[in-house]
């Protein structure tokens, strides 16, 4: 059967491609969805996508993954740092994922050294820039 | 007069009874809001109900309660151990409340050994299952 | 078979009802080993009680515990946070026990927070005075 | 070109009057930004304000006001000291701003000691009331 | 009554206006006094400035402002962090004061995240150039 | 009414005299006790002495002391460092007390540095050897 | 002169054999003593035993060996991590002693990593099983 | 010009493939190797490889990348966090890298939460298994 | 030969009397000072005083004690927890000396828990009012 | 079949013997090896022995006692503390293994008290001089 | 044009010679001094010394310095651990330092292992005696 | 008798003169050791040098020292931070040694400032770049 594949996005990462494109680079994450969606198709597979700045959102978009979702690749962002109720909710659904992070965030402020994620997740890609997505959704193809 | 009580649950509980039933148990919030509905009106009190995933809606929530709810019985989830706003919320309004958990947090991660909400909290039930809500309720009517 | 509880009250509470009656209420021990007998036998159950300010007399009334006492309920009082000796008899009677505090704990000083009992009980059950105890006895009948 | 300022407050600071007058005056939300527009308008200036008790409504009111608003004034309230969401917003729209406590956050809980903003920030005002949000007003308009 | 108002700096600060201006401007002390003198002219109120590099004499002036002096503000520079002395000083004259920073201490080394003041001040002002001294005694003018 | 002193000595100090005399001097219990018990005398007072190894006689001693004891003076040896009991048996009984060390407990290990005692007790007397004892009982006797 | 042992054995340690065979082995301290002084009597030494739950007691024991034991085998349980007063007991008698744990403690609890004994023991032995009393008691005839 | 790609592993590395097989997968270096250096070929790049035990030729073996290596995909193993001198090896001879884990280092020992690389890296993955290396070297191919 | 002591005080000292006379008592230094020049001549020897509010002249005094004082009685008032310059001027003269605290330092903030002179004085003594340092006296005429 | 015992030696033991007897006695590691030879002989059992100064080369020996030894008795060394590589190869090649250490290394300096070895061991001694090596031997015969 | 260098001695170092010798040597400020001249003199530059026990003025004659000193060599004495206002002088006066200890602070108490002035020195030289002046000197005449 | 000196150099150190000459120089070691040995020879005494980017290898060169060197000057590179092997065998040694650095650690990372020689050696020169060699061999030729 088609895999399905999840790929959301938290906080501030709407602006991608308008804010610091020296940090984060100038695609915009419209940009990076269509390249997920093809890498997705030619391997037989779908990807959807979301993007909220409200960890509750962010929470119950994980709630619906349960059952029809393989993966999910996540960058929550600042949540990332200070979010349990996300990580619960992806305890809760028993869906695999990847967290991502586009910049190498341990080049930047200790409090982004920790994550409440990573103990929980399948892997962790970090400073790859908007290619960790992608090297995330290949690997999961690969499962 | 007939004692008002508030029964607020934070994110992830929605969830409960579909969710790892080996820890929560199988009941349902909506069975749990049932029971605790019933032992309050045999006590001839009224007893509302309230989940949110959104901090700020439990924030919002609990500002309604000023002036017209006894007690608050309050399982804030994971926003037990990161939410200042909740906890403010509830200094602001004056009204005593009891912490509930349903699992026993002390025997999971460190993170979870600190409550934002315990020492404003008239008191604090962990571990008793979805009995702790009762607990509360049975020691509310009491007082 | 009727259930048979033991509960234990560790230093100082042999005070309870003479000392800072606005902090702990005005009743005895005597008082509240009256009610909880009350309570269990209105449930086809007994109860055993034992206070001591001696951590090696909790330590063995403890090891008597094992094979004939279904759950044990205990306030350690002042050993919650310092005795490792009365958690390890505790782990190796292997009867289930509900920690009760009539005091909120989070409200005081910073070494009340940590309990040497919290990670292997089954439930705690803080801050609600005296009926704190009670709870716990129903919670245990219950299950 | 006259200026334009943005006033953001985050959660609880919508009961300011009503709430513990005592520490945070009588005067509401609604008095504070009639004098901080008069004040704007007094030196040729408009003045934008928003208050919300959700992260991510605060977070998308910040993006809005990147290359609208000179400056920008903002007593996160609780968020101040948990939101690294907002930190990042702030950052990302590059709007100099300062930062507002009405009460002084030293006299106060340890946890509210640090706060997420204050070193992004061009300036930070504690403890000095209402009068706050004017000081910082007077201070942005010399600028 | 005319208000009277005592202006304290610390150590280093005498060179104000000479040293490092692209941090702490061009405005040398007298600039600032100047200022506030004219200022507190403006309100009917009068200002006393003292600067030293020494602790004894920064504590030995406080103490001479007991029961003459409505309000100091007092930027204690290198002192704010490392000086109980100047804290005592202060508690025990009982005369309310400000604390400013001019530059953002919140940027600079984490030893300086840390004063010994703020907790017994009435309010702090950081970041704000030597527009701090004046927001301080516009503060206390009106109080 | 002739004024009633209790001095309480904690584990070990059975030995002293005998112990190290190099540190603690070569005064047995009795011959400290003999001197105050006569220093007492001359000031028209009297004077209980207790030592137990026992923590729990410790706090049991204390409570016998409520109501007919006007001073504590108490070196309570390692349980200083250990015993929340004790000090919650100081507490209970509202017997205002003197804590006495016979070493300086600074020159020694870092355990021996906090006492759970100190905070609660009116006084700390640290390193006067054995004459600890006579200069707390002369400062209770002034009292 | 023919050598004299103190093998002492703090709380819980009556259990053995009765408690967790998994972990602690199915022989109990009466097997062990057995085996102890049969390797005593081998070597024409003999062998004192010793278990209490009581601090207090244990302290006591340690008192009574001054002068007439010349090691002291001691397995604190529970006390290793808490108790000062037996650590002072130990250095005040001025008797050689092993420390001994029949199981690893660094694979349990952190704050089993701790012992208040070891800086001042001869050795330490963790982990050997009921075998690390007969390899002190075979180390210390050796001596 | 083609590109060079040097992949380093660490100490214990050379076990891959027979060592807890459930953890790290069946696959040994030589396996490894031989797919990264047909993924290098199919992209007109080389791929050397190189694997030790020791500290020093890890060091070493870097030095020789000066000026010959276009990234370096880095698993150190153990060494990662515990040595400073790859660390500064790397930094020296400023070739950019990648850092790569086979499992998650965030659900084992506190010790391996903190690595010496990270924050110099360009990028790192984790808990990938095996195809990390692949995915960091696709990541190197499309710089 | 006569003992001469020397009684030294440190910043806001020389408010004794006036400041806060809860918690300080009614007394000023001068008739501290009176007190125990009466006690010194009684016992055949001699005190000599010294205040300053400047850690420099502090240490210059203590300088001056080498050779010709017996025993220092130093209340260093703030520069307790902040001066190593006291301290080390103390080790340097090798005078003997009593720390003195008129109130009890643990009962106060953090900070005034830690003493850079204890470890090295020979005793010290707090919360026992004015009386503190006559204690101090009588002990070193004892010496 | 006859056990084969390694009997491992970290940096620095090759100078037993030769460098502070006074600490590690007058024995060299030849003179241990022949005794503990002869022992495992008397037991039908072999010993092979090894020492380097090198990381790696121990990391190597352990890896060739992968299913040829039955135990490894190890004195890491001064890598106990620091190395995570020797850790690791111990937890890969599956032998059990004691940990050994001839001094007491609780009496040292606080970085030796933290071993990388001591949870993953099956035992550990410490502290019995040379014996500690035919301690675990015996104890490892004895399995 | 001639060097002119300013060797700084903080407080206590006018007892050099004459305090613990064993540990400072026999040597006083002025042969200290002596022996500088002469080196600069020989190599045509000139040498200011300034010792004070006052924070205060050491921080005023680091202020003399600017724009007429080369280098400053101090020994901060106490205030190396302690003094941010001397920190902060000597990066306001922008003239590099050389920092220098007579003895060697990590063989001594743990707070002497910070200092307020290493991260901002060009150079620090310890533990090599008084000859640590010399050869900070002779390192600055050489740049 | 002619002194000898040997000048140990850790890992990357090879790499002097052509890494990072802003922050090292252009200096190459050989060029240190030509100046070194120069120095020596005008001082009739003899300069061994060795630099290795192996632990083992340092340890073992430290080992050969015993008996027939001087003094060790030892930079040992990234292993000061991390090394308790090169410690032990400083130690084992029993031969003087001077740490030097040729930048100045304190400006650089956190864990650069934590040394495990520093507190065992004689004296310590940080940040006086290679001139830092040549003051330790002036110092230890004077002695």
């Amino acid at each position: 059967m088609a895999k399905n594949f999840l790929v959301l996005n938290g906080p501030n990462l709407n602006l991608l491609g308008t804010r610091e494109p020296g940090i984060y680079g100038g695609q915009t994450l419209d940009d990076i969805y269509t390249r997920l969606r093809a890498v997705a198709q030619e391997n037989n597979a779908s990807c959807e996508v979301f993007q909220s700045n409200h960890e509750g959102e962010l929470v119950e978009r994980i709630h619906q993954a349960r059952g029809c979702v393989d993966y999910i690749i996540i960058n929550a962002g600042a949540y990332t740092h200070t979010s349990v109720a996300i990580r619960d909710a992806l305890a809760a659904v028993s869906v695999p994922f990847i967290e991502v992070h586009i910049s190498n965030v341990y080049k930047r402020e200790a409090f982004r050294h920790h994550s409440y994620l990573s103990d929980i997740a399948e892997g962790v890609i970090v400073g790859l820039g908007v290619y960790g997505y992608e090297a995330a959704l290949l690997y999961a193809l690969g499962k």
